[in-house]
């Protein structure tokens, strides 16, 4: 089989105007704003006029805990959203957009794989829209005003010990994780601990997702806490510094929703992309409406496994934007539930139904907590390689029966959309069901600690949560502030339902630990942080970029 | 009058494709690569096309030695090409792109001004077509590779201390300027001194900007040298770091020039913006040879006064890409020559001959270099003010044409095109004289220290050229690494023939103290600093960001 590359390369892709005239109904080309003629954002003036319309019904794409084995999460997404269309659905699909940190580390690409990718695949992998390029200059403009405020006299008496705001690029780069700026003598300002994190990590990319329109952008950084006063520990705002206004102006292009394609030619919006750790890991709800205003059926995802990216979905993005999910998809793989069952990865090809089922306690927690918790229908996406053998698929489709749902093998790796169909046809069924009785894990209303203590027991199967010493003075901080009211993002480890990545299937009676917490007034969230927490990756010895290339005629190669 | 900003958001444009078909004769919009409706780049395979085609006229477009009372060089540029449009000739600006640090420091935007801009303003000014954000990427990338490369054992035996490549933003940020990277631990690499640079003092934007063609820009970027080894102080380059493939692919959208209009609807390429001291200070040369390619007379800038910018458009840009200016164009301001004469910024509006008489002395000195020194033909550009009174403009038009020269007030500024009819004409009747006697300012196989002699001597009006010890030692290792017949890129205060920044008018017998070397491998140029050179600019008490902002429509204010 073709590389992803060499797929993406060969694809012949229809013009985008062509894509959101015949599948989503726009037949004024002038709201399309066109980058190159494959790629284009909505205009935000005509996403306005579609507030009365209908909404589409609402299918979110989570999987089971990662593993190194790989689930395709976003493969599955794709090839669900053609499999829907060639069923005879008018369906859309609405991803995350892809960091470059990883594209030349580790990971490759993130627009899809194998028959069922987004394309054009190197510009939505690079640097796409130019929307983290502007999120990063908007993110390090206030860096900027920070230091320059001081440097100037410092009439707000910002205490530059207490500055919490960080600078950002979208690279791996972990020598710039922690380091001494301001160096250099008077004319440099005054030196103070700084750091960056990669783009995907800051709190400005969890706003530009949550937003839903400019006005409200502007008001959520007005509300940014950057630090705080010496002395009676007032938080100094970006409002303070007057910055939201060139901050909107920067990400003014950049809200408005980007359209592609599948390798299928069906609708995908990629817009915003926030880590699913320290931020709550799903696309923009300004791309998720537009499309729900514009198909039948809007397929989207949400980072990592349900513990993490579906409760953050839910009880971050669905309860700040009132969408509510109609079904979800959860992606397991064979070779993942027998790594969960302990089987080490080199063994993954040969078939084991005992390891199998051992492991299926990973996938049916997942499951469990969003019937039970959340109140939500699910079907399983059995995303099948090549050496899964029929006894194990048969196994896994017997279990998944047994706790009463469904589960589909599905090859649109391989086959494409076709390869998904008896997926959609599953999706499609349990939308008939009508509405959920969809449910939060905790009411606005409950304290922080509540809050954390209802994922921890309720999700995560753990005997409760504790706090550190460091942690409960920053969430005084943050009472103090006025700001305990708000929902709380659980920082995570994404490889097991407790903190230890070590500890897969699925682990009980463990303790949470939160070792610091962290506000993101704009964003409207409070983090906690357990265990360590990577906002910077870093490079592996040999990174993906040394074998990335590009010809004369412009053609790239390596990139995956 | 209105402000530029008002005038820009008031403008109506026609879609760029019909720019592109009716004034460049690109009939086949397959070519354009939109960017929005009013923004494209040409496809690098069209332009390829067009190499058997011959050359328009080249029109560089200088300046005298910039003053705080302002000359207006785009400004006059953007005139010039609207005005030649007027008069039936098929012209074609090729400008820089704006860097976005000064946007929001305190210059504001640099499309033009009043009725003589390039347009969308607000997005040129801003992310443009994401060249910038482009060239920051790969610039950082070639960082995290070096930072990389040593905290995974180093097999290159790279000094730590000698690393020279720096990091970059868009951005005015002091802090930024010195820093310790790499603190933290283990986990986050070796501590080292480390800085930022803002976009266009970047030895990769210079290189982006000379580049031919996408194998051109990949062969400069593997020859960047980024530090020396530990014991035999080999040169490292980009090379070595496998960095180039990855380098390229990042540069690959950027490399297409970006076509745009001015308020009158005459073509504009707005491509690259490396800074006039530390780089050349001229657009892309694929910018202008595919303007050359498209159009009869290209009209082009190069920054700050014809001692920087023009010298090394000239015998940087020139020599490099074979390209030949047919004329010059001077521009002077009433204003700025009296500044020149000694009279204080709060009475340049006052009527005062006798100064004027003085300063003549300034724009007296870049005439006959450019006469004397580069055997090229030029005409005056008086960029009229209103308080400029008509004994004024008639005395500067008498002592010019008393030199030799002819010398055109212009109105562009109030008036659009019409208020530059006359210096289109007076431009016109240059070109007619045939090429000109055209000749570098050294030849190639000078030294450095001839070549820096010759413009310390021939241009600068010194007495001589020094070089500090480290600029001695520096020199020395170029030398021993192969680059010691480079041309020389000389950074050096726009605001005065000499080194002190004060000595406005034509200083005489002054001495040049080259006081750092450092060695652009990538780019093809030697830099030879003298005093103080800024590559990372402040932000001033309250910079303009405070005062930009935008609406709930989208619409910009405060920026111009």
């Amino acid at each position: 089989m073709l590389s992803d590359g060499e797929i993406a390369n060969a694809a012949t892709l229809k013009p985008i105007s062509e894509i959101a005239s015949s599948m989503l109904g726009i037949d004024d080309a002038s709201v399309l704003v066109p980058y190159g003629h494959d790629k284009a954002k909505i205009d935000l003036g005509y996403i306005s006029t579609l507030a009365d319309r209908p909404d589409g019904k609402l299918v979110l794409v989570t999987a089971i805990s990662p593993t190194p084995a790989g689930e395709g999460k976003t493969t599955t997404t794709v090839g669900l959203t053609d499999a829907l269309r060639r069923i005879g659905q008018r369906s859309c699909g609405a991803l995350r957009e892809p960091s470059m940190g990883p594209v030349f580390g580790m990971k490759g690409g993130a627009a899809g794989g194998g028959y069922a990718q987004v394309v054009p695949m190197t510009d939505i992998n690079l640097h796409f829209t130019g929307d983290f390029a502007a999120i990063a200059a908007a993110n390090n403009l206030l860096s900027a005003l920070i230091d320059n405020h001081v440097h100037h006299g410092n009439a707000l008496d910002i205490d530059v010990r207490s500055i919490t705001w960080k600078r950002v690029v979208d690279l791996n780069d972990r020598a710039l994780r922690h380091l001494v700026v301001g160096l250099g003598g008077t004319a440099n300002g005054y030196p103070r601990e700084d750091g960056f994190d990669i783009v995907v990590a800051s709190e400005l990319m969890a706003i530009f997702c949550l937003s839903e329109s400019l006005s409200d952008l502007k008001r959520r950084v007005a509300r940014i806490v950057v630090a705080h006063t010496r002395g009676t520990k007032q938080p100094v705002t970006a409002a303070d510094l007057g910055a939201e206004g060139a901050i909107a102006v920067l990400l003014k292009n950049a809200m408005a929703p980007n359209l592609v394609q599948t390798l299928e030619h069906s609708p995908v919006f990629v817009h915003g992309g926030p880590f699913a750790n320290i931020a709550h890991g799903c696309n923009s709800v300004i791309a998720t409406r537009t499309a729900l205003k514009l198909a039948d059926i809007v397929v989207t995802e949400a980072g990592f496994g349900s513990d993490l990216g579906a409760e953050k979905f839910i009880d971050i993005k669905c309860r700040k934007s009132g969408m509510r999910p109609d079904a979800v998809v959860v992606v397991a793989t064979v070779r993942a539930l027998k790594f969960h069952g302990g089987v080490a990865l080199p063994d993954l090809q040969k078939e084991d139904t005992d390891a199998l089922r051992r492991g299926f306690v990973n996938i049916e927690r997942h499951l469990n907590n969003l019937r039970n918790v959340f109140g939500l229908p699910a079907v399983v996406a059995i995303n099948r390689f090549p050496t899964d053998t029929d006894a194990e698929i048969q196994l896994l489709r017997d279990l998944t029966q047994a706790l009463g749902f469904q589960a589909f093998p599905a090859t649109h790796f391989v086959d494409g959309g076709a390869g998904a169909e008896a997926l959609a046809w599953g999706v499609l069924d349990e939308l008939k069901e009508g509405a959920p009785n969809f449910r939060f894990a905790y009411p606005d209303e409950s304290t922080v600690e509540e809050k954390a203590t209802a994922l921890a027991t309720k999700l995560y199967g753990a005997a409760g949560i504790t706090f550190a010493a460091k942690a409960r003075k920053q969430l005084a901080q943050i009472a103090a502030d006025g700001f305990a009211g708000l929902p709380v993002c659980v920082a995570k480890t994404q490889y097991s339902f407790s903190t230890d990545p070590k500890a897969i299937g699925a682990p009980s009676g463990h303790t949470i630990d939160v070792r610091e917490v962290r506000l993101s007034a704009g964003a409207g969230f409070i983090v906690l942080v357990t265990g360590d927490i990577m906002t910077m990756p870093g490079l592996p010895k040999v990174p993906a970029s040394a074998h990335i290339d590009v010809d004369d005629e412009g053609v790239v190669t390596g990139l995956s």
